[in-house]
């Protein structure tokens, strides 16, 4: 560990405990981007960590857009011949529903206890404010102990990445020449466990639709209809049951055409990580692995695409019974996507499934909520590298390669637009609950992650760029 | 007509405007009984009914039960040798959702202009609120011309009709001396038309259940776990899909064990109606008929059961996207029964259907929330022709013997339990939206309605008990 790095660590541990408290109250603005009641929020969130970099000494700029702002803060500090460093976040989160199964408020900000030591309970917690907090407190202690930074850095924080990015190209666009850098990390991933820090390769992609079918103009009693018109609810429900044949292959027509599968070399390297089915069912309470026939979990999670209904709702969903025919009936559908499967066409795919399928007199409402390829990335580049030792040195365990099943756009985005490329860190574990009641970020989590986000910007400064 | 019965009519045409505004109040009353949160609500309308019974000089009594409240009212007035016909209606209404899509608040009793003139739109106006006041309003009539009525009467008032009558067969047992009867007329069934009336002799059954598949033990995150879960909205989804056959035929075992065809004549009475598919096409908006192979539209509704999903919710329902796996998924299911068929027994078959279904890992919740069976009445009994006859006169085409699609479990027990049959009588249309929004009653329907109660008042006083 060099000299400059030391202090930097110390400063770190001891004033962890303003570390904490910064985050709690991050966590406290509801900023959830897919409810336009939100709206306001999310800017006050912007305008809340826009305020925090400008006091470390960055340059901070809320820029409004046609969706929620983004935030650029930059630091030349470290001198024209230092690499540049994109560092990438998001401030926006998931709602909040259902409601009645959080144990605590999920915008106090709650600190409790838990099995590993205290942990952070809120919306956003480990997704994404708790993960953005661990470079901005590195930055933090590095600028208080040292008056500058090793690298030149620039923050890009989005405010719409849980509700499809529409203000992502356009602004990657026009901002091109203040957002070029030598290398990028995004902190949104998890770690393989506690102990074993990852940088993830390999990402999903996604295309996310809504689907509702439309059939009588009006609800219907039970009794004076039922067995004369079409049930909206039954035909969907019909419609869905074909999404999967008996081994879970999705029949969507050409699904799979692009689809290839991954070496017998890195299903091993993957399968020999751990016991991912133990942790799969122990993260998430289910009682039995499910899938694609023939493939492992981390196949399954890592290399192969699915169809999931994400929401679902027809006639009545309050307490009790209600005998009635609703209008329409409508699925929340979302594809997990891997390399080199083609979103746009994936989506048209979706789409055709249900407009070919359509019961006589009815009609289709199909709304399209974005797309995001897969991505693959370079695993032999300097940066990772340097990265991935930076992380050996915090945690007990050395730094593995994973895959993660979820998708991260931005990282095709920077590649396409800026010509950078990615080192995807994340310090999250697989039973965070991640969009669901009661997510959770470990507080031993977020303080290595802080102390290897330090370490990260050291060892960026030796690398030429 | 008689001399007692004409003062009566002309009475009625008078105060006709006072019947109108009661309707109305009585309809601000929101006596939603399938939702815990309108208890308060349901008794207080109760409440108003017995009043307003008393106001007319009968003894009435509100009954508290373990459920909502009955309302019993009696008059023996026309003394012991007369026969005594026994009244039923219900003042509990279904829920409003979706009350976006209502034009007036639903608990405004609101009078509008329509196309056939005047209309109440709130929910009851037409089950059942503004069809037991026919019978209350023509019995007001009488009273106040004449002193007496021309039988005796005992009018019951149900709460329940709308949550599964939970209260009904106990308080049927328990009353079943003071509620003897010589004949019952229920009113809450349709005419043919606007200007026929009908009797109502078919009526079908019905079960309904709540089915929740769990699956994880929490809401997942579909990019870390989608493909190697099981995603319950999914599973439910292509269980649902298997209660069809593609010609509509329902696949749970045993279903049509215990249905029999109706007679070619009857069919070919039915269909002698008019065209119903045209009338349901209209009353419904929707495009096309649907339903079992090898049935007119009448046969479906009047003679073939059915199997609807009533209402379906997984996952996340707000606006926008969120991708998500639901921890479960919930499907409310209910089958139309026709005669003979045995509701307990389809009910087990509808578990058993899911039970058989079960996903590996997963396991569900099924809640019963009531039977009916299926009622033919007796068609050649002097009460019907009675009232077949006083409806004739007062409306410009004669009545017409009708089945119906709903269900209305009070005649069964009324049958089994007092040993009394029952004549059905109703004035809602097709096309009154029950349970529905802007549910309405045609104002006229309610003027002849309360017209046609008085003269089966006297006609039936001319039959010997």
């Amino acid at each position: 560990m060099s000299n400059s790095l030391k202090p930097v660590l110390e400063h770190i541990e001891k004033e962890f405990d303003g570390a904490v408290s910064r985050l709690q109250t991050f966590l406290q603005i509801p900023s959830i981007s897919t409810d336009p009641a939100f709206k306001s929020e999310v800017r006050r969130c912007a305008q809340h960590i826009t305020d925090d970099l400008a006091s470390i000494g960055l340059d901070a700029i809320l820029h409004d857009t046609i969706g929620h702002p983004m935030v650029v803060a930059t630091d030349d500090s470290a001198g024209p011949d230092a690499p540049r460093v994109l560092y990438y976040g998001h401030y926006d989160v998931q709602p909040v529903e259902p409601i009645d199964e959080w144990t605590v408020p999920p915008f106090d900000g709650a600190v409790i206890d838990g099995s590993r030591g205290k942990r952070f309970v809120a919306r956003g917690a480990a997704d994404d404010k708790g993960q953005l907090m661990t470079f901005v407190e590195a930055i933090r202690s590095w600028k208080k102990v040292h008056g500058s930074l090793p690298v030149r850095v620039v923050i890009l924080l989005e405010g719409e990445e849980e509700s499809g990015s529409e203000s992502l190209v356009p602004f990657l666009t026009e901002h091109k020449e203040a957002l070029q850098a030598d290398t990028c990390i995004v902190c949104d991933t998890g770690m393989w466990d506690e102990d074993t820090p990852a940088i993830t390769s390999r990402l999903r992609g996604l295309v996310y639709i809504e689907a509702t079918l439309h059939g009588p103009s009006h609800d219907l009693h039970s009794g004076s209809y039922g067995g004369a018109v079409v049930n909206p609810a039954n035909a969907l429900a019909k419609i869905l049951g074909q999404l999967h044949d008996d081994d879970g292959r999705i029949l969507i027509d050409g699904f799979y055409d692009d689809v290839t599968q991954v070496s017998a070399e890195q299903v091993k390297q993957w399968n020999s990580l751990g016991d991912a089915d133990a942790l799969t069912l122990e993260s998430s309470g289910a009682k039995a692995t499910f899938g694609e026939t023939g493939f492992s979990t981390l196949e399954r999670l890592w290399s192969r695409p699915t169809c999931d209904v994400n929401g679902l709702f027809a006639g009545y969903t309050g307490e009790g019974a209600k005998t009635v025919i609703g209008a329409k009936a409508t699925a929340k559908i979302s594809c997990r996507l891997v390399a080199h499967q083609k979103p746009e066409q994936i989506e048209q795919a979706l789409f055709a499934f249900f407009n070919e399928r359509t019961p006589e007199g009815c009609h289709w409402d199909l709304k399209s909520f974005g797309t995001a390829p897969a991505i693959a990335v370079p695993t032999e580049s300097p940066w990772l590298s340097a990265a991935s030792d930076a992380l050996t040195s915090v945690f007990p365990n050395p730094a593995v390669l994973i895959g993660t099943g979820g998708s991260i756009p931005v990282v095709g985005e920077f590649q396409e637009i800026l010509g950078v490329d990615t080192v995807m860190v994340g310090f999250s574990l697989d039973d965070d609950l991640i969009h669901a009641p009661n997510e959770k970020f470990e507080v031993s989590c977020y303080r290595r992650g802080i102390l290897a986000q330090a370490a990260i910007l050291e060892a960026y400064a030796n690398i030429s760029s």
